[in-house]
């Protein structure tokens, strides 16, 4: 028996008792003649008294414990004398009166603490020991914690979790897939999938009802922080069932997890279309803890002169309240920001409400006081506000202001990571229009269902069509998405010919779907959440990456067990595959 | 709102109640002026009724209605005049008012019923219909009560889940290993994971304490009934454990989920060693829901002049009881089951004890009824049993043994599949001999912990030293095994040394786990339980496939979405391989 405590639990109840703790040397200090080392485990940390005069060869044992090292240490619990109101076992040390040295280890190559000096490659490289960190090992708790409470949600109301298969065939469409040769299948190789989509959608032909799956998606793409070949879904769809249904199912998930995980209730979630999104925040993930909608001014800068507004579609401000005071250089830097490749904005416009009242602009040359009185008031700007404008193209120009408005949320502190604003954004459009291949592509998937009341505009304005889908958004981050699907094979039809599918390439790309619908698909519908994401918003992340166990780097590399490598010639032989030197 | 109530749910209590339900058409039946529509969900069946008098066009309508078409009916719960006690609605039916068809349907290729008209090829082909027949969606509902079950027994005992990567290295050890080519590494592979058995000791080292994972795994093999080339496994690791430990806590899991999804309360499992499961039984996974153990005769037999038995090594017996008035015909089809080739023995001998007390054996010409009288005394026969012996090479014969014991189970009606007899198998060899090749290898893995005690044998006899390892056998089947592993490096070096490893080959193999093991690893050990078998024991399957949603067949295909299957070349291209003719 290697304990019969653990690190995290002793008490000044347990005073007197005999102990066996076995855990790591986090800290050794020496103070007179004591040393105290501190033993950490996964639960907590106990404190260790050696006391030289006492018993000088243990103490000089307990010296010679390096940082990490494993040991096995029974003794008596007593009270402290100098306690530590910061932790649960602080007020109580271990008398130590044997110890046994389970593993001595070298030292590690960065410290095992909250602030940590290792940076991230070291980190990555050492995953196992960064692990070992409570910050990390805290975000893997959360996760644990959070599938076990989707698990038990679902499960009470009526959902299956089915394992769906892995190693499943290629579509052409979408994302790159990673491909698996098949050995025994010469020459055909599987897919990894990239969501379970098809067997969802198959399992609800089959009755399942409702059906839930947590579930490693993959998909070979060029990666960033937020991105890594193999991610987790929570994967759901139900059967007979309408958008409202839906919502209201993975809104109260939602609501369960802050309750259980987070300990807050949160009020029902606002439902915002997915025009109104755009219209005011420029994006189809608002983030809604701060408001700072867009306001359209474009009929109030007409035919002064300035040839910049003139000469655009849009023109639209937000307010930053209580800006008014920022310097040329603070505004400077909002130039610069807007003017980052990445956004590209050509210039940015301000409008300084001064305390005083008066108003001021960089474009005070076309424009007099009371035509920035005017766009202040449709700004509803009071004195020492600051107003920032931007024109050109409406969806462009909106898309810039929208990463100026979070700029300025996140400067004005009204991004705070512990106030969880959660949104439905609804009523997407159901066709994209590639202007150049001059062609509608499905938004979501082809079987998305388009509103019903639209269903008379695939003819004549299939643009214009929305929907039955939507995205569950919660600071600005996109953590679910779904739709209700096409169950009637006329509307899936017409749906393929809306997309320009000829009635063969249909039958080649989804025929298997189609061919099971014809045994009776019930109305059905679903959302998937990404729970890499929802874990990292709940901790409070940047990256997704500390939410992840074993997370790859940018390039796709496992640093750590050095993944992916070269194979065997005989591995290679085997599957009757042999690598070419690409040129790039 | 497509239903308000299941096809489940309603009672005679419910009678009078407007309800809406929707379903599949499951069977019409039309008796004198009626017509009968049974609808069925995941949740039930409930009968519709039809009134030709009363709404002619409405039960026209119901006439015309298919198979397995999806319906929505309003209607009126009544009490039945002719009532169906072998379901929970039998007693209500639904006087229907309206009839909204959701969605039409062909006739599905074979009829979705208990006893089904599909063989397997048709049955796997249109997979999502034949999930749609109860006894398959059963093992599925089955499955995810396991799993859910087994994560509430895990959680509540402080073991997190934790998800490992499935984009990993290949090791050339072990199993063939699925490969993935990356893209953005040219030239190098991923594996899937043949198990996460490198992550899960990685966790340890991290100090994760009590790890556990329903995942995936992948085996690049040759395919049988209990074998799939992804299955998944319930993983589990603990640290600061000895083998005790982690006996009683996943005895503890094993009970847990029988009382809980079967209702059956286990006594505590009897634990055999390897040794004691070879010699009574041939296996290591004996089915001990019956005795029939083996009894070694061979000094009985010696120097009579039978020389088949004077040159054996060993001459076994078992003993079947009641079984004296087994006919010629009857013990030649046990011979001949013992001769089958997968089988291998030459002849069987058997000796019938009359239940006159006389005994008549095959040898009689070499054996003195009193010398079978000793025989039969040594086996504890009693008159009308019958004693089967089989000789030759030890370990073959038992083997040999353990079949005709295990048919012979069968016969007698001994093995009877709701009789459900738990096993832990323990103290197996730590190393097994590969005679050609004169050299140890690893039963388990070389991380795989020696008995202590037997430690010193390392040097002095290595095919004796038993390890910490163990397998939970159910009703003769293995569902889980693990070990205690090495955490002291010096005992790992020797480990490496006994195998034959270079100091560099153990480098190149396993440096990556060793260098973990460097920074301070604790004790620990654990165990991976198959899912599905285990799924298929509590199901009574045959077969793990029918409690796989979508599984392979022999060829590793998926024949629902023909899957492994040609890619595009253009995907092939940008992974910079080459597919070539492999001569077979």
């Amino acid at each position: 028996m290697y304990r019969n405590r653990t690190c995290g639990e002793l008490r000044i109840a347990d005073v007197n008792k005999e102990v066996t703790l076995s855990g790591w040397v986090h800290k050794i200090r020496k103070m007179g003649g004591m040393t105290f080392v501190d033993l950490r485990d996964r639960y907590g940390v106990t404190q260790l008294s050696f006391n030289q005069e006492k018993n000088q060869e243990l103490c000089e044992q307990a010296n010679r414990l390096g940082r990490e090292w494993v040991i096995q240490v029974t003794g008596k619990v007593e009270e402290r004398s100098s306690k530590n109101p910061n932790i649960p076992t602080g007020e109580i040390e271990i008398a130590v009166t044997a110890i046994v040295v389970l593993n001595a280890a070298q030292t590690p190559p960065f410290t095992i603490e909250t602030e940590t000096d290792g940076g991230d490659d070291l980190r990555m490289k050492y995953r196992y020991l960064d692990l070992r960190r409570n910050v990390v090992r805290k975000n893997l708790e959360l996760r644990h914690k959070m599938a076990f409470e989707v698990r038990k949600y679902l499960d009470e109301r009526d959902f299956l979790e089915v394992e769906t298969p892995v190693l499943i065939g290629s579509t052409p469409e979408g994302a790159r897939d990673f491909i698996v040769p098949s050995r025994m299948n010469p020459g055909e190789f599987y897919a990894l999938p990239q969501s379970p989509q098809l067997f969802k959608q198959l399992l609800m032909v089959s009755g399942f009802d409702r059906y839930f799956q947590i579930v490693k998606c993959f998909r070979d793409e060029d990666l960033r922080a937020d991105r890594q070949p193999e991610f987790t879904q929570i994967d759901c769809e139900m059967s007979f069932v309408q958008q409202e249904d839906v919502l209201n199912m993975f809104e109260g998930l939602t609501k369960h997890l802050f309750k259980t995980l987070k300990g807050i209730d949160l009020p029902d979630f606002p439902r915002m279309s997915y025009a109104d999104a755009m219209r005011q925040y420029g994006s189809d993930k608002p983030d809604i803890r701060f408001e700072m909608k867009f306001v359209e001014i474009k009929d109030l800068t007409t035919d002064r002169g300035f040839g910049v507004f003139d000469s655009s579609e849009y023109v639209g401000a937000i307010c930053a309240q209580g800006s008014a005071s920022y310097t040329r250089k603070q505004l400077d830097e909002l130039t610069d920001f807007v003017k980052r490749p990445q956004i590209g904005a050509k210039g940015l416009i301000y409008v300084r409400y001064n305390e005083d009242g008066s108003l001021k602009s960089s474009v005070d040359k076309f424009y007099s006081e009371s035509d920035l009185k005017a766009w202040a008031e449709r700004c509803n700007a009071k004195p020492g506000d600051l107003i920032l404008v931007l024109s050109g193209e409406t969806e462009k120009t909106q898309k810039q202001l929208s990463e100026l408005r979070l700029e300025m949320g996140s400067r004005l502190g009204l991004r705070d990571k512990n106030n969880y604003k959660c949104l439905w954004v609804v009523d997407f459009p159901l066709l994209e229009k590639d202007e150049e291949l001059n062609r509608f592509f499905a938004k979501h998937h082809p079987f998305t269902s388009p509103k019903p009341e639209d269903i008379a505009l695939l003819d004549s304005d299939p643009g214009a069509v929305r929907a039955n889908a939507y995205d569950l958004v919660i600071n600005g981050v996109e953590v679910g998405g779904g739709s209700i699907r096409i169950h009637d094979s006329a509307l899936q039809q017409k749906m393929f010919s809306v997309l320009g599918f000829t009635e063969e390439r249909a039958q080649e790309q989804f025929g298997f779907l189609m061919n099971a619908f014809k045994y009776g698909a019930p109305p059905h519908g679903g959302i998937a959440f990404g729970l890499d994401r929802l874990v990292s918003i709940f901790a409070g992340l940047d990256s997704i990456r500390d939410c992840i166990a074993f997370p790859k780097n940018n390039s796709g590399r496992d640093v750590m067990i050095d993944a992916p490598s070269r194979i065997e010639q005989e591995q290679l032989d085997e599957l009757g595959l042999v690598i070419v030197n690409r040129e790039k």
